[in-house]
């Protein structure tokens, strides 16, 4: 039996009456803005080509451990879905990849997936039918049909979503060639690179090397030397600012921070560059370098993004057969309080820096995160991130950092997608849950409707525009 | 005063009229479905002779440690609630201690025990009134009545509670006498065991060596070498299928596995089982064994649950004059990600395996056990359990886990209990707290009514039937 | 565009009609009762001299490091708020200071600060416009003209609060000497003292040394010698009691405690008191402190509380400019299952002791409080604390303690705090949240309305009265 698909206009408000009108008259307000992104992942070479996708499962599935870890985790062999592994990309069926996940659509159930898909079918893609085994072949070719269209290359869509600024991550041994054919194509869209050099600071990274390598390539420095291996960062820094970067992002296995003397992190770099160094001073060399990049950020005004706590390649036998980026990445234990203090007291008390913290572990938010974020003038909290950047996932973060943190300490919504067509449902998903949570401090008169209306503007643009010194 | 007793049929449901009539509705489907007992402590005893229990006291007091701890905890002494010492059972007069625990019955106000128990008292005993110390006789008279008559024998109730399959936990030391009965004697409820080595890995309790006797007498091996020890496993996992089993159960300390080369596993083995072993090889043995349980049920097919988290006996004085479970264990934080990652990276993505995983840290509910079970073929998550397999506990487990998980990386609900006669009472607070929390989600547009209906039927009976292999 | 300030009536109650009609009225059976205050910090010397306060900045914005912290995190100098220094209190102009912090105001939205502070404005001094920048100097104005009434000294608003008791903290060196005058004065409110050695206890604490010669002037006891230390805190503890004093109150890093052999206690003190102690020494020290002070409570009678796990002076150059509690006081991890065994062998199964536990880390609410409080008698569980006194920390006390650790094991609310005017806010967000969460339990029937009410009242001042043998 086909089921219709129909996005409620009042899906993720409460049902109490009180609440939901609020909600919906906060909501009206907020839904036709910009969508500012200034932390994403999409490819800027969509935008720099402005090239047509081609199906459903290489645009939409295959490339989305969101979606590929729940059928893994159900026992659907990855190749089935036309998930890449070491040795190439599978020669799956596309279609046959899109039935495979079509019949299993229901156990997405309750999961922020679901919305953002049901998002993309009804909103994006016009479909009216919900997808299940049955409607699979025609969302397949309804789909490619649309993919084919004008209005749906890359830069079309841009604009249909109304984004205002989009950033992508690129690493610091990219040449950022794609973002330069975007400036020299005259497009008007505004999408620019951030500066993550995490491919140069880990050396435990399987790709280390041959990073520093480009490092040395494009910045004409000796990276092999701590004076050079700095120098070799700031100029990359200032080729991002150039190419329009305002940021950095930074994601390391855990919070932890250094501040050693000039010559002690001189001879930690001498350790580290040899083969084989020991964790602890790789993790100590992290550690160091978030501090080295807190300290240029107040030179060069870029905002600083921190992500630790992800056990990356958790699964040793999908990581020897598909590498990195397969949905086996778990979260961690954070200690923000400790991991912290080396950095912040170099560069803590300063209100020329931003530095975002994002996290995993759900329980620093009220013990740890709001505190320091309430407390140090550099100090901002990032959105509720990864497996939390769901209904229940930000409105734990709500519950758990406004007491203590106040919003105006929070950052705005990040996407963090590589989905494009699901920016904007990622987007509405974040406006409702926060005017649902607005609406409920309303409902018990613990703000007043215009501070309400005056927070949700915030949250939805003004923060990010302002943090991100957009 | 006499209270009356009376259960509101919206019990647990949300007030909210819309998730209300929402939870009335999905619950009317769920509500007279069999009870799938798939992980519990009941004594199969009862079952196999089917014998009259006597009185309120020794059936539903002085066995109860949730019960118990809370009159421990407000200064009453265990001796007044019958409860036996390591000197043996007391000679508390059974009526006198009944008057004891209903004097102190609001202490339960707001806890899943006043739930449970209203629901036996008046569901399963037909009593009207509620306990408090006036009516203290009148229960205690009332239920000694009930219980000798031939409709609260065991197998009695065990017919009118609607109870498809149970199953007991037995020790890997025990003959499986009671099990043996059970089947000689022609009755056809459903009445298995599982297989809970604990006493035979565990070389710290205080009873691993008498343990040790019994299960070298039971099979024949030379449990004392490391090769005849495994064999005694594989033997005995048979006996425990041959008798119906389908799972086993390991309640350790920690999370912690291991994967040693067989040598090294060897060499454990032999300090291990001299007398006093230090901590860190019994904590080692006991990981190393989680891998060998789990190597084993790919072979014969037991769905193995892990329970871990539990400091037994943390009141030493407790223990010194009471013994085990006496309500002293208390929950220690858990670490899956790292602990289990040894015996993942050699079974993790089997699809022959299913490892169930239950907690007493609800910390790691969205940072470790949703990205877990999200992913890991072998991996599901076992609901709610001991001090939080009560409403809010349970609806937090659904919070945390489902955007991340799913409902279908669960495996419907363990009652976990000794508690026979509460038995219906927790299945129907486990229904209403997971059509509750489905309402929410329907009233919210975050889910269909006809998805919502089809995942309470799974979440009652159809995963625990397929998980558990039924 | 000034806005009105208005207090509902209904505010923090759920805006659900059925939850709402509940918490009405059990909130109009408890919102009259007097205040019982067993926990805070304001200063004796006000209701020792009873002198009128200055002005709107030195009463209510520069003491008050939530407010200060939360305007520092967003880049205001302190020195602009009249927040003292090393080197003294700045000459920023009070209303000047005023002015900065209401332009401000708006950062406080969602947090219970303004919550409380509303209250202070609205109930206690009568203001019926919102503060901003517009209305600054009429608030200035206003409230400096209230303060220098006669119905606005301490005394007055303690009897116009109704507060029934109130206990102070004082050190251990502190000569109590405004309790003594409060005492001579005659006046009948009932302001008593809270013994708080931490200062004497804490070897790492800058100002031990000091402390140690006033403890020993105060006792003419040989403080540098184990015994004589010992028998000091026996004298003080004496002197508190004489003053008034029902409990002791205990602020370490961590929730470690210590039972070492007398002659192992004395050699630790021996190393300790010398200069440059190492820090585990310190700690362990601090954690065999806790067992003295819990034997020696044993002994006297008073109510111990441990409020561990505070992180001073996160901020080091903050610390050097500034001092002490200038808001950089950050939570940690706790362990209270393992750290305070040692402690619980000695006493844990004492009935003549009452240990009170807060926390800063809510993680081990339902993991390690709840179930602890649940079974060892001596053990209650103190109020939602600090960054977790708010409307949303005290909910999440209440539903993640409850259901293992009943109401019963709780001891109803503390303000814990110096900003006196804002006493009868606090305990109306207490009262106000209490009674939701009592409502929402109601209006899910899983608690009779007369339960409530009897839970209602018992939160508000029956289970402090005898918590703290008032």
């Amino acid at each position: 039996m086909t089921r219709p698909l129909r996005l409620s206009p009042d899906r993720l408000f409460s049902s109490d009456p009180d609440q939901r009108s609020i909600a919906r008259a906060l909501y009206a307000q907020v839904a036709g803005l910009p969508i500012v992104s200034p932390h994403g992942h999409t490819d800027p070479r969509w935008f720099a080509t402005n090239d047509a996708w081609r199906d459903a499962t290489s645009l939409l599935l295959s490339p989305d451990h969101y979606l590929f870890r729940m059928l893994y985790s159900q026992g659907v062999d990855l190749a089935r879905l036309g998930v890449p592994s070491r040795e190439g990309t599978p020669d799956t069926d596309p279609r046959e990849a899109w039935r495979t996940f079509a019949s299993h659509y229901h156990l997405f159930r309750g999961t922020p997936s679901q919305l953002w898909l049901d998002h993309v079918f009804a909103e994006v893609l016009g479909l009216e039918v919900a997808l299940d085994a049955s409607t699979s072949d025609l969302y397949f070719d309804h789909i490619a049909e649309q993919l084919f269209t004008d209005a749906f290359r890359p830069r079309a869509l841009f604009d249909r979503f109304g984004i205002e600024f989009l950033a992508t991550t690129e690493g610091a041994d990219d040449p950022l060639q794609a973002h330069r054919a975007i400036r020299l194509s005259g497009w008007q869209g505004r999408v620019v690179t951030t500066y993550r050099p995490d491919g140069v600071i880990d050396v435990e990274h399987e790709a280390f090397r041959p990073a520093m390598v480009r490092f040395a390539a494009l910045t004409g420095e000796d990276v092999w030397t701590w004076s050079g291996y700095l120098a070799a960062h700031a100029k990359r820094r200032a080729d991002f600012r150039a190419a329009g970067a305002t940021a950095t992002d930074h994601g390391h296995p855990t919070a932890r921070t250094a501040n050693l003397e000039p010559r002690e992190a001189a001879a930690l770099f001498e350790r580290v560059i040899r083969p084989g160094p020991s964790a602890a001073d790789a993790e100590l060399f992290r550690a160091q370098m978030l501090t080295e990049m807190a300290k240029m950020s107040i030179d060069d005004g870029m905002v600083m993004q921190i992500h630790p706590g992800s056990i990356r390649n958790h699964n040793a036998q999908l990581f020897a057969s598909h590498g990195r980026d397969r949905g086996a990445d778990i979260p961690g234990r954070a200690d923000f309080v400790n991991g912290l203090k080396p950095m912040l007291d170099v560069v803590g008390n300063s209100t020329d820096l931003t530095i975002i913290l994002f996290t995993l572990d759900e329980s620093t938010y009220a013990r740890e995160l709001a505190p320091l974020a309430g407390h140090y003038p550099c100090l901002k909290l990032g959105p509720a991130w990864w497996f939390h950047d769901s209904p229940e996932g930000m409105r734990r973060f709500r519950e758990m950092t406004t007491e203590t943190a106040g919003f105006y300490n929070t950052v705005g919504f990040n996407d963090d997608t590589r989905a494009f067509l699901s920016i904007p449902a990622r987007h509405d998903v974040a406006r409702r849950v926060d005017c649902a949570f607005l609406a409920r401090l309303v409902a018990e008169h613990r703000l007043a409707d215009w501070e309400a209306a005056e927070i949700a503007q915030e949250l939805t643009v003004g923060l990010a525009r302002r943090t991100y010194r957009l």
